[in-house]
């Protein structure tokens, strides 16, 4: 897991009640249950609404993974790879039947079984590319409700300001209420933009990044797996999928043999 | 019918109302039928004079669709597939002509039956293709008239406050009007941001959610035909299409046996 | 002619004005000539400066053409093309010669020319989809001219309303001209949201609208006459360019024979 | 020269003129040297920052360019490279060096001269690709510098009329200074609004303009060499060029025929 | 270095100061240390809450790189190239290894030693576009970061004025603490403006400026590379890399030569 989700918000969290406290302000003021009723509710009816049953039930399990997800490690698929490219040289491609029952990622795991029953190897890309592909729309689908809510929450905001200004300005009478009243009808357009910024945005940033590092390290293990199919030298597969590594993880083939025996 | 839809769009009403409540807002300076009038209707009149006479006649039906609209199931299309790849092994081609005349997706018949009918497979996937381009451009122009409607609602909302205050402002001689003048004023603001943000904008994007797995049950459903075309094992059809439903659903052709059978 | 977009905007209109009478504001303070001024002419001059003359005087066509254009009827086409298919396939390709002379479309009259001149089917593609996208550009040169005005509308309001503003701040000391100042001075963006989403956006929207449709019929028109050439039946010819009409536009060739004879 | 940018910019002071003088305001108040002074040279600064210095000083360059910037004339290029296909049919191609010489256009000189020295067809392709897409580039950076400039001009605007209003509200002891406070802050908006709509954003929209022309013009002129190059008859080059003209450019081959002897 | 940078973001703090001293303001009410921890720590917080930490911890990497980093020059690499082409033309392919050695950049000494090594030109291309995109991901996942800041900066000051208009709102007692405590909400409105258009922007636009340059050079790099393993001339060499070279900097081969010597 990463913290830098969570130490990311505590520091906007911090700033906030720093800077609060900086400028002699209170924090009375700024709770309001029914600003949070009609952002929070309000974004995620209008968020949903645009969404199926399957979707919403998902939500959850995405709040968590953007704030726990970790990536994938492609540095060590390129040298389980390399493994696999040198039995495969050796011992032939069959021979790698024993050795994939212990991988336990699921995706390298079934092309290298497709691999071994001898499938066409453009029929072993078209069918991990199409895996990618829904994958990837799976994300997009998630990132997308996130970015909803991030619309909808300063929408709903000013929804809840405006109602409130509307119903000040029917009772001016009152000139003590005035302020009241603004500061209360201010407080949805607060909690409208605390929310899209602070929890909405960010996490479907990050789940986006998470998304495109998946699809990277898939996108990876396709090209090695197809490498060990036409028979590359380990040399040679460590070459093509190094150069899909930032540069600090390209150690060369010989360093990987080591850490491989 | 998938009930997300209404039941987002009655978690925002409840929210709204909620706040109010708790606020201690009244909903009597909430009702103005002149903004009512001039969101609604400026907003239709505005966005369909992009369009054509076809386009506005068939948004009832629009509307309808993303309200009610379900997706396909792709799910049941792979077994059906699934069964007619073992009878063109097994019997050949021709043999499908008869199992043709039970499948409903209008879609799917028409392909199988050019595939009978002997046309070639760039035929079929070409013909097949445009007929799906052709549906997602249909989709694309009703989802463009919903976002054409959020777009107008705010900037009708924002016209109705300008003219409001615009004749509020020349009449500063009764102080107590004032307020009320401005209320007043404030309403078409509310409704047009109502109006985009809890209707136009979430239908617009439930019939774009739509049309996205409508393509997609398409693009699988052609697929299949092409591979039945070609004469691929049922076990591989299963696993090629497979690769585009999601994980939960991929169940393998020895339980798609089963459930045939 | 359509005539969505005269009603569409009339609706608009009606809409202002009923809501205005319905809250009892009066127009005579909605009334402005130096905003119209202002808005109209510097709009076009702000748009303009970043075209060419000629764009400048094609303009008026493009204001008709967003009101009383009427898309091409790609319906009639395919029917058109199944007879040339047919005395192609029963007479030869020189045969068509007589019937071009009785074809209105320019664009498929000189694609059927090239056909019968005997022009390799390459060039011919190649020479019509130049054609085409050269005529999108011209559209889309327009199109973007509407944007422009759509853009430079409001920025030209907001512009005098600020001038508006920092003449009346200079001016405290006669409370009773305040809100007629402010008043006149809103009134400038009461233009500028007024042309731009009234006028300038849906004629833009509609002149996009018939380009992509002018497009796709001689996309159609385009597919036809190479199938023409290559001798394609007349079944197929329908079945294929039937896939790019809307559903219920299918009536398949039987019904295309009937129609012709 | 096309006159239209010129005419344009005029078009908009005059209006802003106009409309001020109808509405009885006077010019006075609208002159504040300091905002000059920041929007333009905060706009510079901030924009100029993310180029290099290459770009800074080719500025100038592109301003006059976007004032007096003519495009090039793909018309009579058909007509010259009709004359090449007719002497590269009569006498082989190298009969055209004697040409070559008179050719002012630098592009076609270069891709002629190619074509003389007998460099393969894929390699004169490339090699002109390649230079028109690096123009193409060259130009994008140049109309990204005044997209942000149109970009800075209106948040330095903000800026200043922020330090202006902060700087007044903490001397409200003076009411009487309070309206002029507030018009100077307003000042600074309005220079942002007036550079960014008026100067900026029109100036690279005319670039972007000239841009696509001077790529379309040598897409065209490409086309013809290579035309020339495979020995097509005048007839079809002209035929395949004039698809890229404007309909009423598109003459024919005979006419051009006379137009060149 | 490029001194653009520096002065560009000089001139912006020049402008904001010669300005404000022309308006007579003074700017101890624009120092607020409150406003600075919340647009600064709260734009970081929320930014990176999106990322990962080794993008957190590479920042102050890509801040320096903004301020100092200085495009490669392909020009040089150009003259390197037609040296080694000639090398592979009169000694042949292995003759290379020697120069090799002396080779500083590392993608062009990693290319070329692939072409001494046999290895096939489709898989030189392959693995070296990987690298150019592993490379482009990398520079844009850094540039993002800054569009992130340039996001929320904004964002952030905008919630401390609500936050700060709320509490003083709720004390509309004290009419004289009005003011100034509107002044002192205003001020996090003016440092989110200022961040997000000073250093966020105009940094990440630099940053995005750099990475084409780069990309641009190493694209340059990799089909000289191609050409030496082809054996182009060197002349011809010369010619299809100047076209990817700003025309000033096209000196043709033999300039080249002579500077070689």
């Amino acid at each position: 897991m990463d913290p830098l989700t969570l130490a990311g918000l505590g520091l906007v969290f911090l700033s906030i009640i720093l800077s609060t406290l900086m400028d002699g302000n209170s924090f009375g003021p700024l709770i309001g249950p029914s600003s949070l009723v009609l952002v929070l509710f309000g974004a995620l009816g209008g968020a949903l609404a645009g969404f199926r049953m399957p979707d919403a039930l998902s939500l959850p399990k995405g709040f968590i993974k953007a704030i726990t997800g970790s990536p994938p490690e492609p540095d060590a698929v390129v040298t389980q790879l390399m493994g696999f490219a040198e039995s495969a040289r050796r011992e032939g491609i069959l021979a790698l039947e024993e050795g994939i029952k212990t991988v336990e990622d699921e995706f390298l795991k079934a092309g290298l079984q497709m691999v071994v029953d001898g499938v066409e190897g453009d029929v072993v890309r078209e069918v991990m590319e199409t895996e990618i592909e829904s994958m990837q729309a799976r994300h997009a689908n998630m990132i997308m409700i996130f970015g909803k809510l991030a619309e909808y929450a300063p929408a709903m905001g000013m929804l809840g300001t405006v109602i409130g200004l509307i119903n000040m300005l029917g009772n001016l009478a009152d000139p003590s209420a005035l302020g009241k009243g603004m500061a209360l009808s201010l407080l949805t357009t607060l909690y409208g933009v605390f929310f899209a910024n602070i929890f909405f945005a960010p996490m479907g940033a990050k789940l986006a990044k998470l998304s495109k590092m998946e699809v990277a390290a898939r996108e990876l293990t396709l090209e090695g797996i197809l490498a060990v199919r036409e028979g590359a030298s380990p040399r040679l597969l460590v070459e093509k999928l190094e150069a899909r590594l930032p540069p600090d993880l390209r150690v060369g083939a010989k360093v990987r043999m080591g850490q491989a025996a």
